[in-house]
């Protein structure tokens, strides 16, 4: 990046599961090398590379606390080219709760909103819910739902039972059902697996329902985050797209960021930091 | 079997997952061949050999019924040696539900208790709940509790806070947690990877918290099903002791009776009306 601008983009697989901590250097190189001159580049990563098994451990930062702390933590790179910082994750004392990455996309929302107080929402495998108040996140809380999802789509007997496309009504009507009686969802899993035996249950509604479920059982749940509040949902897939239909059928208008500029957004501000001391 | 009297056992993981329709017959010669004589040998069967991906399909009977109806469904057995017959599974339409091996367990339960009625509780992958009156099951609900502790101690980011033993205390706290909070499900799943990585949370007390999490959340909505009910459970593992163990802490003493023995019983009760027919 050049100032907010992108010059060029390159991706990989290769994280944290994939890496020991002597690796993430190589793993770098082959995606950046020809990005790099003479002189050291400076690199700003986020996300589990600062976990204990990472490159580097960047200790959480405690909450409350703004976003991007200024404790950056240099990851140990060989190669003089690199000048390698990451970003620490936050936790949460009582209760206990960590992220790593979402506070990256939180500092990018509040550079692009200055003095915006309100509740973010980041769907994702581990849904974030943070409360963040005069620049700091405040509290948060984590929801398993995106995990819970996929390890029932892929590896539960649900599988045989879940297409791949969507239905809103059976969505629709699958929120309700658990936003109103969410103790009831292990029954209602099975259910499906039931109604496709008994009925020939429709596979792609049946994973809107599923999808359904697993929101209204977490809607139900982060209540005190959503009810009444400013909330603004990072996300810019169908995952997003069905929180912010889910927030809205409530009453709740959430404004919806786009997650990948609200990560550069971030990670610019973090490089700011690292000029700044 | 002769009369209620076990001459001799032989067991094998090869099920409707393993095989396919024509490869039932010969994994049961791999089992019972020793056993064969000159006159063919009534064998009874119950569970996932009677579903449409099984030897022979023995389509649901309809609640309310006994739990063994007399129409079992003969397998296509080519050894003459062979007389094989299928037990039904029990199927409910509102809301959709099906069984496949409980019901004979059921039919064990009863055979052994004369106008018994009540609640039967079996434990297992997927839990089912099942009202009995008069010698006939009225309603049944599953709970796919067992499956979801599965896949989050061998599947999730949980998998690296989870240990192998026990804490009966981590399991009652959270027995109370999430039958006073169901809805808070998949916060407190996350919480447990957190307390791990922010206080080193001990893995066997994590592995009795998840337990009783999601046992918690199932007697929630089971409700209906316990509460001032005559309740046995069929079972004797650790699971059914911890059914019975959460049941006792309501108020609610459960019988529980030994899940080999109803099986038995159940087939026994199964093979006489072979030979009334």
């Amino acid at each position: 990046m050049q100032g907010g601008t992108v010059l060029d983009k390159a991706q990989s697989d290769a994280g944290m599961a994939k890496l020991g901590a002597t690796q993430f250097e190589g793993a770098l190189l082959d995606l950046i090398e020809p990005w790099l001159g003479d002189s050291a580049l400076t690199v700003i990563a986020c996300g589990m590379v600062g976990a204990r098994q990472g490159w580097v451990e960047a200790p959480y930062g405690a909450i409350p606390t703004t976003p991007v702390a200024d404790g950056l933590v240099q990851a140990p790179a060989i190669d003089p080219r690199l000048n390698v910082w990451v970003i620490p994750g936050l936790k949460q004392t009582a209760p206990a709760d960590v992220m790593r990455g979402e506070e990256t996309q939180i500092a990018g929302f509040l550079a692009l909103n200055d003095g915006w107080d309100g509740v973010i929402c980041l769907p994702g495998t581990h849904t974030k819910w943070a409360h963040v108040s005069a620049g700091e996140v405040v509290s948060f809380q984590t929801f398993m739902t995106g995990e819970q999802f996929a390890l029932l789509t892929e590896n539960s007997v649900l599988k045989h039972s879940i297409g791949t496309g969507w239905d809103d009504a059976a969505f629709k009507d699958a929120l309700n059902d658990t936003m109103s009686r969410p103790e009831r969802l292990a029954a209602y899993l099975f259910n499906l697996r039931a109604r496709d035996l008994l009925e020939g249950f429709d596979a792609d509604s049946a994973r809107a329902r599923l999808s359904g479920l697993l929101l209204g059982a977490e809607l139900s749940a982060a209540r005190p985050f959503w009810l009444g509040q400013n909330v603004a949902i990072i996300g810019d897939d169908t995952l997003a797209r069905a929180y912010a239909m889910a927030l809205d059928a409530q009453g709740v208008p959430a404004l919806v960021a786009d997650a990948a500029r609200m990560t550069l957004a971030g990670l610019q501000a973090a490089y700011r930091t690292t000029k700044d001391s």
